[in-house]
């Protein structure tokens, strides 16, 4: 599902739709291995792709930059750039190395309601294939033959790689603090966004405030994204959200909602420790009630919601135009979204 | 352990020492986080470091493709070269995140003779840690702001990827053929041995017979390198090797000289299959007077023997010169290697 439907924007729609295609296409062409073992292999991970956040970001960001150039009347739709194109394929190929390699370490049986990789072919492969994937990413970056494009997308795969030793590092533990919490977040999440829509931005020769800006963005839609995630696991139909449900307590990350919870006084936090599963699984239904009742999915919508409010504002920098117009409504549609 | 000692050849040996104690300096700074728990992981993955192969081709190869633009008197060591120096880390990089992945994948729990990361730190952190590793070399990368470089180090990657895939895809195949072993170890090892050879020798702008012929030299000494590590698998003493004897049979890896036993006719063929674990362990003491009596050790000794020699024969297409013979020494010393 995209975040931006191809109808919700009438003059980007069928632009994106378009461009969106054209990623996916360069994404299996560049996957495409002499070796059969490979691409039966590739064809399994070509399932995980969904949202193509990180890729409109590149695609979006990039049109919204270049209006800075331009009179209104001329900032629309253009014909696809094909370094935006090869970036928003390189970050979405980041991505879904990630996704295949957090399957590992999540022992995840389902995503986007598919089996997983690593069940279905073993960690084995799901190792390897998640390194073919980073590979892949990395030397379609450097065809760019722009070393600073590829210098900052490994700088931010770095970045990302921090964040997941730091949540590792963190794993079962009951007091992890709100700070804690969000420097993994932005490490692991916001970092790849933020990035995604700084380098669509410097491929325009976009003026620096509007890179800074972009940037900001990024982060804190990518982070309002995590929150919306950390509350889809407690909350979500198990249908919808295409996994199983409360898996982060399940593997010992504590989200956002369990955190603010956790940090109660008194009765309530022990009712809360027993239903996450301090002492055993996690009991979903009652966990959701506790949640409730203690303000704490409360006070995770109001984060992502001021987060995203403060990434519109930041756009601020940016001309009017209708690409701007469709990174506000993408900001919007991470708080609604059910995948 | 060196190929080189320092002291094995009087005229490059200390310039060699100093060129691999930057490139480990290197290694290390390039590699430090402002987070403590990755820098204690990253502590572990140094443990790791051997025989430094890789660098000791990209910088000696390097100077033997330099002596090309000089006089035989001014072909001795050179100050370090720094794109050198970095692409010898680079290399190293993606060879050690090679380890800590593979180390996954086979659950090894003893390199070097020290406990493997995997087993000290759970599967999680290796998988991530690797892919730390190999973010950084791209990071390094590209900030020698030669994008062909970058590119020909990703399109490796993707190869040796390709290789590890395809091994795996023939884990447990008693039938593996030689020709499909020889596949393997062509994309899984001998290309990034190429690889470091060649771009060494790019960077001093030697002519392409040049490069092609190192880049030959290097893919040969690669394969031989792992026909050696097979007759350890099965040979060494395990004290010596750093590393369980038998493993690869164990994981159902087809080595060199199982792979030609298994192809005899008869009553020796059942008997090696017998004792190369088909049916259960293997017997470790039982395959190594099998693998004597049906002439496998000579059979994989032999062609180590002549790759070896093919790969001397390639350097003819560069001058003489102290380097030059230093990779003649670095080829010998691979087939009497003991770790």
């Amino acid at each position: 599902m995209l975040l931006l439907a191809p109808n919700a924007n009438p003059t980007l729609g069928p632009w994106l739709a378009e461009e969106l295609s054209a990623v996916s296409s360069l994404l299996e062409a560049e996957l495409v291995s002499d070796l059969d073992c490979v691409n039966d292999l590739v064809g399994h991970v070509e399932a995980y792709r969904g949202k193509m956040l990180r890729p409109m970001l590149v695609l979006v960001g990039g049109l919204a930059a270049s209006a800075v150039h331009k009179p209104l009347d001329e900032s629309g739709p253009r014909p696809g750039s094909l370094p935006h194109r090869k970036l928003a394929t390189v970050v979405e190929m980041v991505h879904l190395a990630t996704l295949v390699h957090d399957d590992v370490l999540d022992e995840a049986e389902v995503r986007r309601g598919r089996r997983t990789l690593n069940v279905l072919r073993g960690n084995e492969a799901a190792v390897i294939l998640g390194d073919y994937l980073i590979s892949h990413a990395f030397r379609l970056c450097s065809s760019l033959e722009r070393p600073w494009i590829a210098e900052a997308v490994a700088q931010t795969t770095n970045t990302v790689c921090e964040g997941e030793l730091l949540q590792l590092a963190n794993r079962d533990n009951w007091a992890l603090s709100e700070a804690t919490y969000l420097e993994i977040v932005q490490r692991k999440t916001a970092s790849l966004c933020g990035v995604c829509c700084e380098l669509a931005a410097r491929l325009e020769d976009a003026p620096e405030q509007v890179v800074t800006a972009l940037g900001s963005y990024g982060r804190d839609v990518g982070v309002a994204f995590q929150i919306t995630d950390d509350l889809l696991d407690i909350l979500g139909d198990e249908g919808a959200v295409g996994k199983s449900l409360g898996r982060d307590l399940l593997k010992g990350k504590l989200t956002l909602p369990m955190i603010h919870a956790l940090a109660r006084d008194g009765a309530q936090r022990e009712a809360v420790a027993a239903a996450c599963g301090q002492d055993g699984e996690p009991t979903v239904g009652r966990l959701q009630q506790l949640l409730e009742s203690s303000g704490s999915l409360a006070y995770a919508r109001r984060m992502s919601q001021q987060l995203i409010d403060r990434a519109k504002v930041a756009l601020a920098a940016l001309p009017a135009s209708p690409a701007r117009t469709a990174l506000e409504d993408m900001a919007d549609t991470v708080l609604t979204r059910q995948l």
